[in-house]
């Protein structure tokens, strides 16, 4: 029996995502928006280790790191993103990024390997100036006229000035070079607690949810909140509560096992206390691998705005803002997984649907894509809370390599 | 038979208004709000106004406009508001100001009418930056610290800024004498079509409704709205809907004829599409002219906050934030109205309750108070479509410089 190849190192993984927790350190988690100046130096602090991957490291016009190898040999593409969500947690992100760079480590230098891992960090997986730009941008979906419009959603700034902001004003974007990648592998926490649940330590993803969203807007008449008696108001914000109401009361008989949906958003308009609003609006957003059942749910959201506009005394209008088809992770990468899993993890792994939206969903619109999942403490998600035990890290980084190798080695 | 006195003069109470009405135009309304560019220049031009009723004119530290008189004999007080809410109306306000400014202009200089008629313009009645702080402040309810602590509602501006920003900034404040005003006169817009429906021109306020508001939270647990599963959410926002049409299909069992009750705010936080709301904030008002009423519901409310809570999977808690009792009108005013509104109302008067508050609420603390409403076209009130036809605001000025004369003449 040949003595076991190099596995992936824990304590090395563990210091890496705790060097990249001290930047923008926010209570236990990360304070690290896109192009914030933390997000800048994490992104500086990637490219200075890829070298010890043997990788050559550049950092693009849109803040994607890309670390690229001169081995012969097939070339894996892996990694995650560094930017977090407001106040959120440590391992959104860092986790697949750090498993890429392990990956590389252990794999690039050794000569039974064949190929190399490269290592991507994409900028703003968490959406701050729109959706995936960083990886869409690699894959050739976005536009200078794109760039041109996005803006911060917190506080309005435009895209191009926050590029500026960080230096990376003028500098190429990289492109994906067609053919040259076998796949690309990403690795992120799980976000929910079936793993934990479970008493398990690798979800081997078998699709990535669609997400579908909605501005849902309510027109009634604004009017003074004393003066104007209960029986003649058209108040817009009641209509509003109704309607998330019924939908609560409606969905559960129609939706599939796994679909959610959210009102993540609410405005009254004028919004002052004394004044009967006239308008009011909801951000509403589904979420299923099945897009019938999101078809079904769409339809059904339709038919309840028409009969409530129909009833009065407001009028309800359902505008779809975003349309995200559900994908499929390769299959083979699925099994290269859970042989993984099976040698490293006491085959404690499952496969199952991720129910967040990943770059990995971007990438596979160019090549074979998969994910593996780590447990979360409590499904803790988006949240400075968010958390992984440290043994789960370590399991996760080494099933993160030695899928690498199987994939490569194939 | 004697000859009629002298009435008001129609032409002039509709010019001036008008001259008015060009000051911060907006639309067929006006955007004057406290302490704008717009509002320092009507009270200006109501200063300069005063002298022709033979009032000496002063505005204070607090933006109040006073006008008295050297003339002998009883004083009584009239007035109402210069400054109006964002985007509102011509005549909330202005119309109580020039009527009372009418009344001074017809009765003070003449020698068969005994004592005179003062003028008051309330500074910030609309609550840009308090609670009927300038009238407040003249009978004595408002303290330095007050006025430090006040901000403007939309934009955080503080008060000592703004007064300054109009040049008032050291000016003192003036403050009610006692004992010179027999009592206090004020006309205003219905706000609501009871009038109008009725094809009546003056309404005879009997009372001015108590206003309570409320801020009702809602904590549930913020997560990731798509991994976490539809079954175990603390979706505060979902709780908030639930609570709204909760109090809308109880209340109207136990309420009583003229209770009003509007949620105008909503807040979800943190208020993104991707993101359970953990937190949720509504600001609930509630109007009655009955205390008891009130007191039921509150009651209600809180009960239900209780049941809500008990019930899961979000906590509920209600802090009430402004208690506003209801207040009388004095009943010799009230039939001093009726007497003039026989005389040049064709008798086409109505006694009712006041559901929006007014300064005479404030001055009713301290002298007999009395209101006059003229009808609004559609009840329209705080938004710049609001209007009262010339007819009804010529009749109104007639029965108001009337039942001025009635009160001085007693």
């Amino acid at each position: 029996m040949p003595p076991h190849p190099p596995q992936a190192n824990g304590e090395r993984v563990l210091a890496d995502l705790n060097a990249l927790r001290t930047i923008g350190a926010y209570k236990t988690g990360v304070h690290r928006p896109t192009f914030s100046e933390a997000h800048a130096r994490s992104l500086e602090w990637l490219a200075n280790k890829l070298p010890e991957a043997q990788l050559t490291a550049a950092v693009d016009g849109i803040g994607n790191v890309l670390g690229t190898s001169r081995k012969a040999g097939p070339k894996l593409l892996a990694g995650s993103h560094l930017e977090s969500q407001n106040h959120a947690g440590w391992l959104d992100g860092p986790l697949g990024v750090i498993y890429a760079l392990e990956a590389a480590r252990v794999l690039n230098p050794d000569p039974d390997v064949n190929g190399a891992v490269e290592v991507a960090s994409w900028c703003d997986e968490e959406g701050h100036f729109g959706q995936f730009l960083g990886s869409r941008s690699w894959v050739g979906a976005v536009s200078e006229d794109d760039i041109d419009a996005a803006r911060d959603r917190s506080d309005g700034r435009s895209m191009r000035e926050a590029i500026a902001a960080v230096g990376l004003a003028g500098r190429p974007r990289l492109r994906a070079v067609r053919g040259r990648h076998i796949g690309y592998l990403e690795a992120h926490i799980e976000q929910g607690e079936t793993l934990q649940s479970g008493g398990l330590k690798i979800g081997i993803v078998t699709s990535i949810v669609g997400i579908w969203q909605y501005r849902i807007a309510f027109a009634g008449e604004q009017n003074h909140a004393g003066t104007t008696r209960m029986a003649i108001r058209k108040d817009a914000g009641l209509a509003l509560a109704r309607f998330c109401v019924a939908i609560d009361e409606t969905f559960p008989e129609i939706c599939g096992p796994r679909t959610v949906w959210t009102t993540g958003r609410i405005t009254l308009d004028p919004g002052s206390p004394s004044i009967i609003p006239g308008a009011a609006e909801m951000l509403f957003q589904m979420r299923d691998v099945d897009s019938a059942v999101i078809e079904r749910l769409e339809e059904r959201l339709r038919a309840m705005a028409t009969d409530a506009t129909a009833r009065g005394p407001c009028s309800v209008t359902v505008e779809r803002l975003r349309t995200g088809m559900p994908c499929q992770m390769d299959a083979s990468f699925q099994d290269a997984i859970e042989a993984a899993g099976a040698e490293l993890a006491d085959g404690k792994s499952l496969r199952m649907p991720s129910a967040a939206g990943h770059d990995a969903q971007v990438l596979a619109s160019i090549m074979p894509a998969g994910m593996l999942f780590v447990p979360s403490i409590g499904g803790v998600s988006h949240h400075w809370t968010e958390n992984t035990a440290d043994e789960d890290i370590v399991t996760g980084a080494q099933v993160f390599v030695e899928t690498c190798r199987k994939l490569l080695m194939r």
